[in-house]
C-alpha cells in the first residue's frame, strides 16, 4: 500500500536489517530495540493488523507465528526463551498499521508484558 | 497429559470461566488478571509451547489467532485496541508449559512488553 512503511520495507524501497525473508513474509531488526533481539515478522501483503485479517488467511498467520519460531532459533533465542507480541489498535501501542510480530528474546522478560 | 494444568482445564476437570470453545480450542480468564480484559486461548492438544509446534500445526495456530480475534470482537476489546502475548521458556515469563494465547484488553498497555 502507498505510504505504508513496512510494505516499502517489504519491497525493498526503505533499507532494513533483514533476518529472514520469503514469498509471504519478511522480517527485519526493529529500529527502536527493546531488548538484545527484537525482530519484526510481516506478511508481505497489506492487512492493517490481526483485526482486519479473513478467515481465508488462516494458514498465512500460521505461518507467520511459525516463521517467528525458526528466527528465535536461528538468532540464538530459542533457549532461554522469548516472547511474541501482536498490537492491534492504538490503545494496544500499534503504531505501524501494517500488521507484525514482535520478537523479543535475549533478556528476562517482565510481567505484564505492558 | 497428566498433571498438565491446561489439558485438566480442557477436559473440563478443573473449572474455569470459559469465554469460547470448539474442537480445537478453549479460551478462559487468566485467574491473575494483568488487564480488565485477560483471556487465555489454549489448543485442546497438549503442546508445551511455540517452540515444541511443527509445521503440520501451521493451521492450528492461524486458527487460534483467529479465535483471539474473535474473542476480542466478543468480549468488546476490538474498539481500542488489544495485544496478544505468546511467551516460550522461562526467560519470557512461561509458567504453564502448555502453549497459550494471552489476550490483553482493557486499558492503555506499556511499552516495552515486559
Amino acid at each position: 500500500m502507498k505510504d505504508c512503511l513496512f510494505c516499502k520495507i517489504s519491497q525493498g524501497e526503505i533499507p532494513a536489517q533483514i533476518v529472514y525473508e520469503d514469498d509471504q513474509c519478511i522480517a527485519f531488526r526493529d529500529v527502536n530495540p527493546v531488548a538484545p533481539i527484537h525482530v519484526l515478522i510481516i506478511p508481505r501483503e497489506h492487512i492493517s493488523g490481526i483485526a482486519a485479517v479473513t478467515n481465508a488467511q488462516q494458514a498465512l498467520l500460521g505461518h507467520l507465528l511459525l516463521v517467528a519460531r525458526r528466527i528465535a532459533q536461528d538468532l540464538g533465542g530459542e533457549e532461554n526463551g522469548y516472547r511474541l507480541v501482536l498490537n492491534n489498535g492504538v490503545q494496544a501501542g500499534q503504531t505501524v498499521f501494517h500488521l507484525h510480530i514482535h520478537l523479543l528474546a535475549g533478556r528476562q522478560l517482565g510481567w505484564p508484558p505492558g
